[in-house]
Order: C-alpha cells, then sequence, then structure tokens
C-alpha cells in the first residue's frame, strides 16, 4: 500500500490549530492551520440586513479568496470579478454557517465571515468553514459581552473536512499533492449532532461505486469529530 | 402523506422528452422537456484546444444561461459577468459530460455544450447535464459522418436527477414548488454503469442524516436508468 | 435575372408563423418563425416606472439577444456587457414598440419584452419587433383580463421587416446568404395606418440613388401589410 | 409659422467652419463648428489591420465621446463602457467612412478616426462624420507627402446632415432645443454623386408619412451639397 | 552646458495663455495653453454632496482625461475603468483644489472639476491644476452672480508646475522630451502665499540629494508665481 | 505639548519586526511589524518580461491590496478593478524597488511583489516598501543559491517611513489615530547612501511651508536609518 507523505495514517488528520484573536480589529477572528495550509478567517458584524430579510432575522455570508503566492505559483488577483471556483466556495461557506445559527435570534445584524487562504497546500475550503465557524462564534460572544445580543445564536458547530480516494485508497484530509492525484474528491460538512449540511463528491479520475462512498463518509465523520472537539478548545 | 402535483408518485420522473436537432446549425443539438422545464441545449465543435491541453487531447465544456423570463418574475441578464450560481452549475455541466468521455480518442477538438433555458421549474441544472450528452453524441455522430472521428469518443451516457426530503418524504426530481419547500436538495450525476460522477447534497432547512442520504441516492438511482433509456431512444 | 434560395420571388416573405403563448410564465408571450429565422419573444410587466417616468405615464423597452448556437458558428455570449450591434436593436425595439402604444394608457407599469434569437437566418431584429408587438398585446390582454388596465393600451399594430438590393435587384426579407451579399439593406417599421415608424437604410456595398430608395419602401409597405394580418390572426 | 432660433430659415444651415491641423499630434486632424456645436476630429494612422482583414486591404474605423460637460448638465464619462448610443453613432462613423474610401488602395492600414464633442447642440453625430472625412483625407495627405501611398485613397468626399420635422415645418441642421422638440429625426449621409450611404429616420413624436419623406430628403441633399463645398475649401 | 529646445532658459515658463469661458454651457471653463500642451477645464456645480460630507460643507472633486490623440501615438480610451495614472491624477487635482476653497462656505454644493487634455506635450497635471483653479473660480462667479453664494470660496487661489533634473541641470516646466529624459521629476503645487499644499518628487533615473531637492523647490517657486499672475488676469 | 499614544517619543518608531519565510511558497517573503501594523509581502519570479522590456533587462513590479478587515470596519474587496489609493501605491511600491535593482543584471525575469496588508493601523504603503525589499532580497539570494544569478542585483537597500505634522508638531511614523489628524502627511523612500527615490507628500490640513518641510525630511532620514538597520538583520 501506498505511503502517505510524511507517513501519515489513512485516517489521520494534519496537525491542526486554531488561534483566535489574529485580527485585532474584528468582532472575531482566527488563524487555523492544518498542516501548511492556514487561513486567516475575521467575522465582520455590520447593522443592518439585505433587503430580502427584512422583518425576518439576521443574515451570515461568506466571502474567500487566496493571497495571490499562497500557492506554488503566483495566481492573478480577482480584479475582474471572482471566479466560478472562488463563488462556488464562498456559496459553500455562507450555507455551512447558517446551518449552525439561529438566524432569528441573531436580530437584524449581517456577519460576513472573510476566508482568506494565506497558504494554500489543499483543503482550503473545508478549513475555511471550519475556521469561519471558530470566528463566528467569536463574534457572537463579543455581542454578547457587549449587551447586543443575551446569548450566543450558534445552534451547533460546523466543521467540515475532505476525504479522497488516491491509488484506490480512501484518505482523510487530503493535502495538495494528494489532492492534484485523487480520484475521487468529497468535501463533508457537518454539525455535532452527525447530521450533514453538505456533502459534495466529484470523480475528478474513475467515478466512484456505492461502497467507495460509503468508506468515505465514514473517513469524513471521524475527522469532523477531531475538528469539532479542536474548535471548542479554541 | 401529502401529495405531490398533479398526482404523481415519490419516485416518478416528469413527462420527459428529448427532440433532437432543434439548433439546425449546430453540430449536435436537442431540447429537453421534463415536465414545464425546457433547456435547448447545443454542442458547438471547434478545431484546436485551449493551451494546457495541446499535445493532450480535446476539451468538452459547458455554458449555462437562463432567458430572463423562463421564470416566474424577470430576472436581468449576466451582462456583467456570470453569477456565483451560474458558474457553478457551468463547472458541474463540464466535469459532468468530460467523465463520459474519451478526451484523447477526441483528438485537439474543443467542444462547447450550450445549456440554454427556455422554461424553468425546477430541476434545470440536471436536466441541462441529460441534454447535454444527447447534443454531445449528436456532434460527435457528426464528426464521424464527416469522417473526421472514426467513431464516437463517448465512452457511456451520462445521466443527472434531483431528488430531495420534502415534507419529510424523499421525492423524486423535484418541480419548483417542491423545490423552494425541500428540507434537503441532492443532485446526482451518474454513468450507465451506475457509478457516480458527482453527488452534491446540501441541507437547505433541516440537516439530514445517513439514512435519509440512503434512501435519497436509490431513489436517483431509478430516476437515472430511465433517463438512460430515454438519451439512448433520441 | 438570378433566383432567389427556394425560388422564393422577389417580393414574397418567408413561410412566417407566430406561436402565442410559449413562455408559459410570462404575461405574453410568442415564437415568431420567418424561414429558419426564429425569435422568442416575452413581455414581462413590472409595477412602476423608471424615475424619469414618474408622473408621466408607463414604459415599453425590449432586450435581445442571440442564443450562442442561433449562427453559423458559435458566438461568445455577451457577458461583458452589451455589444453595439445588440444596443443599436434594443434602442430600435423599444422606439418601434413605444410608437404602438399609448403610455399614459398604460399607467405606471414598465413592460420589458425579450427577444431570444433561437435561430439565426438573417431579418432577426425585424422579425423580433413584429413578434414583440404580439407579444406586448399579449401582455396588454392579460392586464386588461386581470381587471389592471380598462382596455388594452396599444393604439395601432407595429410591424417590421427588412428589404435590401441583391445582384442589382430589389428584394423582400432577406435571409442570411442573401443579406451577407446586399449592396443596400434597409429595415423599416411602420403602424398599421402606413406610417414610418422608423427608416434605416445602409449601403453595405455600392451608395444607392433615390430611385433605389423609392423601390425598397414600395417593397417594404406590401411586406408590412402581409406581417400585419398574421399577427392580428396570432 | 414658427420662427427658428435667430431667425434661421427652414432650409439653411448653422454657420458651420472647419479648421484643420488641431491635434498637431496626428496625422490629420479638425476641428469643426456648426453653430455651437463643435467637434475634435483626429485621424490616427497606424500600420497593420485587424485579423479578418489580413490580405484583403486596409480598414477604417470610428469612435465617438463628448466631454463632459459638452451638454448643458455634466454627463458621467463612459468608463464602464460605452453605452448604446455611443457604440450606434461610432458603428455609423465608421461605415460612412468606409463608404468614402477605397480600402484595397490603402493597403494594410489601420485608420482610427476620433470624434470628440467639444461642446454638444445638436447634429454632433452629423458633423462628427462631416469633419472626420476632413481629417481622414488629410491624413491621406501626409501618407502622400511622405510617400507611404501613391495618391488618396479617398474616392469620394462623405458628408452627414441631420434634418426633422419640427412644429409640422421640415428643418435643416436641427440644434438642441430643436431636436428635443422634432417629431421626427432624420440623419442623412451622402456622396458627392448624390447617391446615399446611410437613412435613418425615427418618429421620436408623430409617425411620419410617405411626403414627409420626400421633403426631408429633398433639404438633407441641399444642405449636404453645402457641405461638400466646405469640406473641401478646409 | 546642454541646451533647451527653442533656446528656453533654465528657470523660463513655455508661453502660457489661460482664455475663459470655452465651455459656453458650464458654469466656469478654461483653455490653459503652455507651449503645445493644451488642457480644457470645466467646473460643473451640482446641488447636494456625497452622503458623507452632509451636514458638513460642499465638495470640490476632479476628473482627468487625455483624448486619444494628444499623445504623439494614439492611447486606448479608458472605457473599462481609469488606469493607476489617470485615477492618481485625478486625486492630486481634487486635493489640490480642496486646499484653496472654503468648503463650509461652499454650502451643499458638488463641484466637479473636468480636465480634458487636447494637446499632450509634458506638464498635463500641473496645466490642469492651475487652469482648474481658474474654471473653479469662474463658476463660483457664476454662483455669485446668480446670488447662490453670497461671495466666492476661494481662499486662495492654487497654482502647479512641474520641475526636473535634465542633464544634471534642474530646469522649470518640463516638456514632453525633457520629461522622458529626466532623471528626477517633481510636481509642486502651492498657494497664493507660498505654502506647500503638494510636494511630489520622483527619481525616475538617479536618486536625489537634498541639495538638488532645494534647487528644485526654489526653481518652482518661481515658475509658480508667474503661474498665479497669469491666473488672475484670466 | 501633546503626547504621542503609548508615550511615544516625536522621533521614535513603532516596536518593528520583520520575520522572514512567512509564505513558504515564494521564492522571497516576510511579514513585516510596525507597531499593530502588519504586512505579509511575497516577492514571485517569473522567467520572462513584459514586451516593452525585452532585450533590456528584468523588470520588478508590486501590487497591493488590504485584507478586507484589516480596517476598523470591514472594506470591501476590490473585485470591479483596484481603486485610485490602491494603484497610486502600487506604482509606488513598483517604481521604490526598481530604483533599487540593477535591472540588467536580473536578466530577463520577472518579479512581482505582493504586500497583503493583515492589520492596518497607519503607515501601510510605508510598511510595504521596506518589507517588500526585503522579500525581494531574499528571492534574489533564492536565486544566487540555485545559480540563476551570479550574484543579489540589489544595489542598495531601499526603505520607507511616514512623517507628518500632528497638533503643530514633526512626528516620526504615524499610527492611524496620528494620520487621520494630520495636518500635514509626507511618505519618504531612501537609499542606504541617503538620496532619495520619492518625496511625496500632502497638506491634508493646513498648507506646509518650507521650515516644516525641512523638519519633516530630517526625521525620516532618522527613521530611515533605523529601519535599513532592521533590514538588513532579517
Amino acid at each position: 500500500m501506498p505511503v502517505r507523505p510524511h507517513g501519515r495514517a489513512f485516517d489521520a488528520l494534519r496537525p491542526t490549530m486554531i488561534d483566535t484573536g489574529t485580527a485585532p480589529f474584528a468582532e472575531g477572528s482566527c488563524t487555523i492551520t492544518m498542516g501548511m495550509t492556514r487561513v486567516l478567517c475575521t467575522a465582520s458584524v455590520e447593522e443592518g440586513v439585505p433587503p430580502w430579510r427584512e422583518g425576518v432575522g439576521g443574515w451570515v455570508t461568506g466571502e474567500y479568496a487566496m493571497l495571490p503566492r499562497a500557492t506554488n505559483t503566483r495566481t492573478r488577483r480577482e480584479r475582474r470579478g471572482a471566479g466560478g471556483r472562488t463563488q462556488e466556495i464562498q456559496r459553500l461557506i455562507g450555507r455551512s454557517l447558517r446551518a449552525a445559527v439561529d438566524l432569528e435570534a441573531l436580530g437584524e445584524h449581517t456577519v460576513t465571515v472573510d476566508c482568506d487562504v494565506l497558504v494554500a497546500d489543499g483543503g482550503t475550503r473545508t478549513a475555511s468553514i471550519t475556521g469561519a465557524c471558530v470566528a463566528l462564534e467569536s463574534a457572537f460572544q463579543t455581542l454578547v459581552r457587549e449587551g447586543i445580543l443575551p446569548a450566543s445564536p450558534l445552534t451547533q458547530w460546523v466543521s467540515a473536512v475532505s476525504v479522497g480516494i488516491v491509488d484506490g485508497e480512501p484518505r482523510l484530509d487530503l493535502e495538495y499533492v494528494e489532492d492534484s492525484a485523487a480520484d475521487v474528491d468529497f468535501n463533508v460538512v457537518s454539525l455535532e449532532d452527525g447530521r450533514f449540511v453538505e456533502v459534495q463528491g466529484t470523480a475528478e479520475g474513475a467515478p466512484f461505486d456505492r461502497s467507495e462512498l460509503d468508506a468515505l463518509l465514514a473517513l469524513a465523520g471521524a475527522g469532523i469529530t477531531e475538528l469539532l472537539h479542536i474548535q471548542k478548545s479554541a
């Protein structure tokens, strides 16, 4: 059986760390590090909501970007509009966070969570979600401390991880060299109670059958349990 | 148990039809109708490939748009750049089609499959994929007939369907009123041999557990079998 | 004397058909077919008017687009702004429709008529105007039926046709192969009482003298009479 | 019968002047003044032609813009793309100039004629064409003087004027207050031999019948004769 | 010591002229000519201020553009957004003008001064500032004459000039051939009392030391004194 | 005399630190921290140069951006084009770096130095230049180590600092609360030998006279000497 980089076990996360307060001007912030991947997540609270949310409750949305040299070769800044991949990820972050929040209890506030990738070595979208939830809860704590909200409207923590099939083997938390060689790439987003918010699986190479799908979901479940633990400690 | 619109069974597709040749100037084309949803798919073949495919083989890509009044209220044309939803769907169409094609056998040709939604009543992205595959194979037949390719590079048919949980009940092929009330929305793309190309499940309302996921995948599988049959007859 | 495609007489329209109701969600719609040219026209009614029309009356405007593969080779979507030709045609459609409507009687409603060319074989801008008027009147009938307007604010039907000089011969309703070989290309828009709303003549090749202009206007007049008859039957 | 501003006769041009050489760095240039309207026209010659003209001959194209305060109230600069009116005028200028030039004799050069409106008091598009032809011929003379071309490829002068119906009366060369009150607005572009290059008539208010069209074309013909004389003297 | 073009002394301005009223529809306007450089400056007054100025006082801003053939070879119009150089100059014009105006006394008016370069032979940004101040004061006089303001809110005249080091020699008011050969390029903006509003010095070639900086500022001071005299006479 | 935040002396820099290697995939990188301001600088080397540099030597350019929540309130991402301030800063960074490099010795390489502001508390443009020079030299060392260049083409270190007049007092290295209250704001860029590359002084409030300018340049000189020391130690 092929060996993973750094001798990692097929079901092991990379070393993961979440530092909070790394953007001192934001209501909530953290930097999440998974192996070499590193994402700065900041939660910004504004009063008021978009027109279609008026009278209904608050709103939570996400933005995502990579610094030009987060990657191995330089990527151009998206100054002529966000590309398809960026928009897809932003929509995913927003949906994932909203699944974890009681928007009515948030009141007429809009929270924008910016996920800026400082170093990209695979799994940036799932790390963004995991970090974004910490930044978001941290902003909620600020609102509670300032007496603006009676309690945090976070109903459950939400966490995400990537899994995939590389060289015929299901693996947890792919890093870049694995990701680019994977036949199948899954992103799984779950809540604390184990239920799914998103399951996105793509056959980049060979299609996958039902038993492979089952193996991947099991692997993701275990990874997410571990991540939820790290989030709560942060 | 709640009743679906038009008394449809929970595991029944809407009446589905695929007419070919509806864009007379295109190398391949069809109009797919599923209930009221109707999408015009055209496959355009150009010589040459994008720079990063040179010397590797052909390329297949997809574009997607809705006519402004395909929907219940008028939607603005995307004349300042394609939005996030559009780009996400376009990427999905392209990936799905490429999974069905032997790109090397295609030679240095680029095929663009345009999916223009004439009427939108739910399931436009999955209907686009199903129709796009027919338009694509039809263009391949043109290339064979003109002696440009020795045989069609389509390796298997690809088909897609939406499934979801509405009022607690798993349902096949959601129409718009169901889609907008669904707690969970899945898009499944499969090949003839039953293997998955894409599985995208989103909790719009309540998150979903493992048994619900299983039920939805089974429902999708049955629908796709039926669609593959309609594609081949077209 | 040279022979036209399909043995058509110099003063004959192509086979023309207008089907109404082809966009089921729109207040008014039709598909107009002239030979191979086919345009889907939908009229969308919104409450309110642009700022500069407030207190003055309603507003009617047009949009125009071609599907990418309406033409013989694929055309890129106008996702970075509508091009000059598109904008010119849109302005022409809007002006033509407004000449046929009592805007004061329309009240503070804005009607947008979208003309989407499904197949382009010459004469798409004039077919768009002719079809747009049918979609517009159909939307007005909807407003009357719903008790929103006491009577249709259409004062006269408006219709349009192209004429041109090909191989030295004036011809009615040019199709694409004729249009691209024409020395002179005229678009004429008229009301039922025979008066002109627009006359646009361009020398693509040799300039034209006064007697040629007279012959072309006569030819256009006869064609428009026939089109008005088809519109009213629709 | 109503009186025109400054007691002008219905068939009189405004005082018209063409000064050449007003853009010292351009191969050809002039400033055309018609009443208060003033347009700076510059012709820039570049070697080479657009791809679709290679091996066929030269190319002549036009651009048009108004300075922000050419008009009575300030207009925003078109920094997010040229608007519909601008593009329509640019296309008209280009077509008009090309009708006056033997493009084959021009060889593989591209001439861009920029028409920048310094003061706008009606008739800016027609003044632009008249001035542009002078700037163009002036650039051709430069090419002849420099031995790049054996003779000017201008085959005939081209000139343009606006006519319209105001208060029921046909009038030549409308200024702004007349233009905004006109029922019918015609732009006519002609060559020296009297043949038309473009005839564009629009009913802004009441539609026009055949006899009105005839009267307007006669009026335009007389105006253009006078303008051709001024062009040649410049 | 090298000789300047036209035998100009190192501390001499080019022949400079300011004609006012050259944009008849604007509240204030002038054309400033310095050697071959020529800029049309128009001041447009609008009621109201941007949101962040409400309740604080008026606002003055500048825009800058070059006609495509102001320069030796044609420059493309900035129709996809103003470039970096343009925006930098616009910001400089705005800041310089605001330093000369009592914004509170201006009341809730916004004045936009457009500087359109008709001919560019070096020093266009400084000529724009000098001309813009004349157009602005001319607009203020219009407001006073119309009884809208009791007195002009211009507190001091503001003027600008470029200086530079060419062939080791400090020179006043560089023209294009000097500017493109300069090692150091300074733009200095001053008020009547000799105080600076802006000092921008850039080493294009060799860096500059303190004594060179001193020499350049002295040269600029003398030039600005002369320009202030010309402004007041205009 | 007023007291500065944290009791800082008028001629003291904020605590300043430069950590190198903070972007592991870049040829050169550092994070510069001055007080709370923190900028990540990465230098990316690409083979080849822009067309106008071919055959002349290498090229060095800079880009600048702020993360949305670097500031006290969230700033929108510049996804519709870089704004005026951003472009102005980018041009300044590029010019400053090029003054420190022997471009001929660099050979046909393009180095892009990205300065991404993680936390913004005043002085971000000058910190960017100081950090960018460290990232650049670090990239040059990489090229030397890989045998691509025989020696670093950095001729002298370049460093930058802001100075200003606050409450009538000249101060070194303004932080945000000082910057926004400053009457005069200077950015000074110098080489090791004390010569200036850029001097940009702006009167935000009261204009400044010659003696104030002298005091500010002296203050900047002392600050830059200290920064050059920190750069070399990094």
